[in-house]
């Protein structure tokens, strides 16, 4: 007998497990947005107000807008005169179609069906009878097609259109949505192939990558490879310097700079760079091209390393929405836009597909928590577009019930003039399922199911057993996890069905958590150190870059799971249990990050955490906080308290610049340490997620110590 | 007999004392540029550079770009199609025009007067027969005028020409350029009058500030209260919403979001804030509108104490080029934009005319020394845009002979897609004399002056004896000034003529400046604190805010010099010696500047230090250095040397961003003082508006210090 993961193919649709965005060939795949039903916790209450609010929300402003009405206009002939919205509008809508496609392949639930299927409608209306689909560029009244490559967004946004497909495709098989897109990647593929636009040296690729990472996919999801080597010219284009930089700009605003294949570091426009990683990924897992791979990976690993927030947030920069130098993660004009966080997750997501590295799921589970998360407003009606670290003024110049400019911080905004963020965060949480486990294939024969990320659930694959009977006995891997992380770092997993031949599960542990504990089926508690830990050990080491999984050693047991195995046998009514210590711990800067010298963060298992001025006693504002790092922090509901003391600050007035010859603190002037009383004063810190949601605030993530040389 | 500073009246032009950008009425006044004759020093050496190479380097430009090109084509009626250059390129010509006036103004030198003209007949050839002048609105092929006055900055470029005009006026009196700056501000007046656009509530200003300052002064130089009162109604309409944003901006950016008489603080575009309030300080002395000043003295405190780097540098935000939130001053990406450094210059000069407080005095030193002459290369060829003061990169994208966008940091570019700041560092360095010192009137009738800036040279003022007889017997006063500041902090004053009645004669000593001493003629030496301090003592206490002069305690003399006055009287032959202590000393952050914690500047008299990787041993970066702020620095060339260790630095390598639980030399990690060994470096500093003149570097104003706590 043989057994796969299940992988989508045409002859035999296993709906659950096909149903994620990222399905590359290899030994490795995510989880179906079917196959894991979470129940409650962050990501759980996340995900239900994203379906009960959010999808109505954005369709409604977009309504009322106008940008969806551009499709009519379209179909209408009546284009001309005043469009609404940006030249990129149309993508909006396709990202709001991906998340009600992936939200009906989790839930089944028609009326989401339903409304997607309206709007696909007006959609499809549009469509020239080429396949050409954009309602700002190629009818009566406005400019012509791929005349503003550098610019129009044109193909960016076909790109999200291919995204909705995919999510189409894997959730329901075909249907109108996935034909547009299937005429609209064809048009593509003949204007811009080998002999078309592009092939000349002439510009052949879109200002804003989104193209290639969309191709790629229905390329995969059609299983079709024209598609493939449609994202592979685009991404081979790139890089020669053919764009119009705007104003001002660059061509490394849009990554045109230096091919993607020899380029050392992300920089530029932040969710570009991270949109054509992730297709550059794609395209060099399908075409083998290890070399393009590398690249990525060596860009992945110095961009994080040196360019990315201690919240996963990437982009440093307001000017160009783009990433900055080395070290330069400025904590109050962070930009940490909310798309480059997700689009983050896009690229480490495929990169663990394609390696199997924890650090990219650790890099995940970050970014979710402390960019994804941050952006939606409890009720799921307001977002934030920029994610800074330090709110220096608190932020109340958002208009509430109006098309705002990108809200910065302060206060979320139900929508704004560029309004890319709500979507995105949408189609996220619509499809967090597929990041959560890994599903793969032993090299001897047995499965191994990997949790990536933790949240309360029940877990249920269907495996491949070869048969091809469609039956799911003896096929079905079942686990129930309960757990409250990350408010509380015990992770219990049971196992309630098992296929008929080996299971290893695995488990990851945190980069940052020290002191983690797993206790096996036996019973049996030993240290786990950062990496995948497995749920029985294999060896004393856990593995955290294993490329591949070590042989389960146990033997193969019956298609009908017949007989036990030996003692260290998963089996149903097994129960795993992983401890994460997830108390407050401080963080401290690389002393290359200049902008938070003599300062220390505070998290909380994946949490960052942030001080917020409503939570300071009256008379003390956040300028004068100086965190004493002596004292431990400790828990406090989901975030911590820790032990401060309010320094004075100097009266100014000086009439120059506000630098002294006179050292503050210095000898003859109040330092820190002479006031604030000894007791200090006990702080609370929330999880940044879920700041400024208690009116205008101040804010750090980045606290200034009370040490007496760093708190000057 | 009366006597009074000499005023432009027609009818007894002194050409000599008018020729200055600024004539309030009131009793205080600058130099006209002929008045001192600058002996070589920075300055010196700048303005002879400005004369032989800018003028003619930006002339070059101009005319190679069309922007000169642009009034022809006007003239000709052969506009439309692409217009070469922005919509506000005509700003550039007018600003070389003002820079060429002042030129021949001081110098007189006939081929300056030439070049001018030959720019002026093209210019005068482009004007409508109504007086309306723009190369970009109102003609065939041409958005019409006033269609976007958001925008399209056309009343700006009209406030440059008439600032342009004012040159003129102040140096020949009439010609060519000034009938054509009069009939534009007449136009002006007739359409945006009281009864004209923006009197219904409509926009009725311009989204770039510059008319209002360009109307006040013509209005005074030409003695036309309509173009003073036009100014009026511009500052009083602003504030009221009226402009649209460009996108993703808000009213702040042009000072639309709130009255200029109500605002507490200078917000949004940098340069708009700036020449906007130096409008607004010209028309609320004009029409005696205590309110309106004061408004704009309040938003210089907060703006200077919280908003300004230690360069005196305005504008944080590349985003906007604007100012941030109070203390938000990154050193990396400081904008610091040239112009901005020029409007403070002009918002700074207005308000010490104003009030004759001595702190305006000090700003605007601050900034000519280290935004203003650390624009230009030394040849003069070449400039910086933004002014940073931390370079991560080593800047080498700048291309030397094509336009740039922005330099920001790094290589000087020789010109910009958008070059507004060359022509304003012309304009700057043609006038530098204005600045150099006050004249008033004391109100026992004898005469002040003031040495505000500090150069060697010879000052020669012809005074208005009330005789209008054109004798300059007996009513000039004459100095000769021999200093190498701030190279050296002794400034030398000869009296080498005296007018026939008493003068007092006083220095500044800079806020910065702990332990001046000032010898008098008597020889006596005594020790003068910051403000201004007189050279023969009328008291013990220096007067830092004086609004108004003392009286001088001697006897008038008569009209010829005859007799001699009382001992402390100063006469030919005097010789007053001001000693600044100009030795480097050590500039320590207010702590609410978060970006630059935990460092330590160094500055010498006037001049901001920087340290240039250029200048580290082999096998040093950066990142490494960390001062010893125990050990004093020393003088070397004009720079300092600093005491100093190389730390090692993180190995990195995690596969996280780049902070950690373990703290960056805490226990177990190698902390800084471990290392570096006893002696540490010797490190060079050098002026900051010399940096980047040895090639590609990485600098330092701020630096990390040695001490255990700060440099983790």
């Amino acid at each position: 007998m043989t057994h796969q993961p299940s992988t989508p193919t045409t002859a035999s649709p296993h709906r659950e497990a096909r149903a994620r965005p990222v399905a590359p060939a290899g030994p490795r795949r995510g989880l179906g947005v079917g196959e894991l039903r979470l129940d409650g916790g962050v990501w759980g209450a996340l995900q239900e107000t994203n379906a009960r609010a959010t999808l109505r929300h954005c369709l409604d402003w977009m309504e009322q807008l106008g940008w969806l009405g551009n499709f009519d206009r379209v179909a209408e002939g009546t284009t001309g005169g005043d469009r609404p919205g940006w030249q990129f509008s149309d993508s909006e809508v396709y990202k709001l179609l991906e998340a009600l496609a992936w939200e009906y392949g989790r839930t089944g639930d028609p009326a989401t069906d339903a409304l997607l299927g309206k709007v696909v409608d007006r959609v499809s209306a549009a469509q020239d009878d080429d396949g050409y689909l954009n309602t700002c560029f190629g009818h009566a009244g406005q400019p012509g097609r791929y005349t503003d490559l550098s610019s129009g967004h044109e193909l960016y946004v076909t790109g999200h259109l291919l995204q909705a497909a995919v999510a189409r495709v894997r959730t329901v098989g075909d249907g109108a949505l996935v034909e547009v897109a299937r005429r609209a990647a064809d048009h593509v593929c003949r204007e811009f192939g080998a002999d078309g636009r592009g092939s000349d040296g002439q510009v052949g690729i879109c200002g804003h990558p989104e193209i290639e990472v969309g191709l790629a996919e229905l390329g995969r999801a059609l299983d079709e490879p024209r598609y493939t080597e449609q994202a592979r010219l685009f991404i081979e284009r790139r890089g020669r310097g053919t764009l119009a930089p705007p104003a001002l700009l660059s061509p490394a605003y849009f990554q045109d700079d230096v091919p993607v294949r020899d380029a050392d570091v992300w920089r530029g426009h932040a969710v570009r760079a991270l949109y054509l990683a992730a297709g550059a990924v794609d395209v060099a897992v399908d075409t083998h091209d290890d070399g393009l791979r590398a690249a990525v990976e060596r860009q992945w690993t110095r961009s994080v390393e040196r360019r990315t927030y201690l919240t996963g947030g990437m982009g440093s920069r307001h000017q160009d929405e783009g990433f900055g130098d080395d070290w330069e993660l400025p904590p109050d004009r962070a930009y940490c836009e909310t798309c480059a966080g997700v689009a983050s997750v896009m690229v480490s997501w495929r990169l663990l597909l394609a390696t199997g590295e924890v650090r990219y799921a650790d890099l995940i589970e970050r970014t979710l928590y402390n960019v994804v998360a941050t952006s939606p407003r409890a009720d799921g009606r307001a977002f934030f577009y920029a994610n800074p670290l330090q709110q220096r003024e608190p932020g109340a110049d958002v208009r509430p019930d109006a098309v705002n400019p990108r809200a910065e911080g302060g206060v979320r905004a139900p929508w704004f003039d560029v309004s890319c963020c709500p979507t995105n965060v949408a189609r996220t949480l619509a499809s967090w399922q597929a990041y959560a486990a890994l599903v793969e294939e032993a090299p001897d024969g047995g499965t191994v199911v990997t949790l990536a990320q933790y949240a309360a659930g029940d877990l249920r694959i269907v495996l491949d057993d070869g048969l091809d009977d469609g039956l799911d006995d003896g096929r079905v891997l079942a686990l129930r996890i309960t757990t409250d992380y990350p408010h509380d770092g015990r992770v219990r997993v049971e196992v309630t069905e098992v296929p008929a031949w080996p299971v290893t599960l695995r488990l990851r542990v945190p980069h940052w958590a020290d002191g983690a504990t797993l206790t096996g089926p036996d019973g049996s508690t030993r240290a786990v150190g950062p990496g995948w830990a497995e749920s029985v050990p294999q060896s004393d080491q856990p593995t955290d870059s294993p490329g591949q999984v070590r042989r389960v050693s146990r033997p193969v047991r019956g298609p009908l799971g017949s007989g036990s195995g030996p003692e260290q046998a998963l089996a149903a009514g097994d129960v795993v249990t992983l401890d994460l210590p997830v108390g407050p711990r401080l963080t401290w800067p690389d002393p290359r990050v200049d902008a938070v010298r003599g300062t220390v963060a505070v998290e909380r298992g994946p949490l960052v955490l942030a001080l917020e001025s409503v939570d300071l006693p009256d008379g003390v504002v956040l300028d004068q906080v100086r965190l004493d790092p002596g004292v431990e922090p400790r828990a406090h509901g989901d975030g911590a308290v820790v032990r401060a003391l309010a320094v004075p600050l100097p009266d100014g007035g000086a009439g120059t610049p506000p630098f002294a010859v006179a050292r503050p603190g210095g000898p003859g002037d109040a330092g820190p340490a002479d006031v604030g009383g000894p007791a200090g004063l006990d702080l609370p810190l929330v999880p940044y997620h879920r700041w400024a949601e208690r009116g205008p605030s101040t804010m750090r993530v980045f606290i200034p110590t009370t040490s007496r040389e760093e708190s000057r």
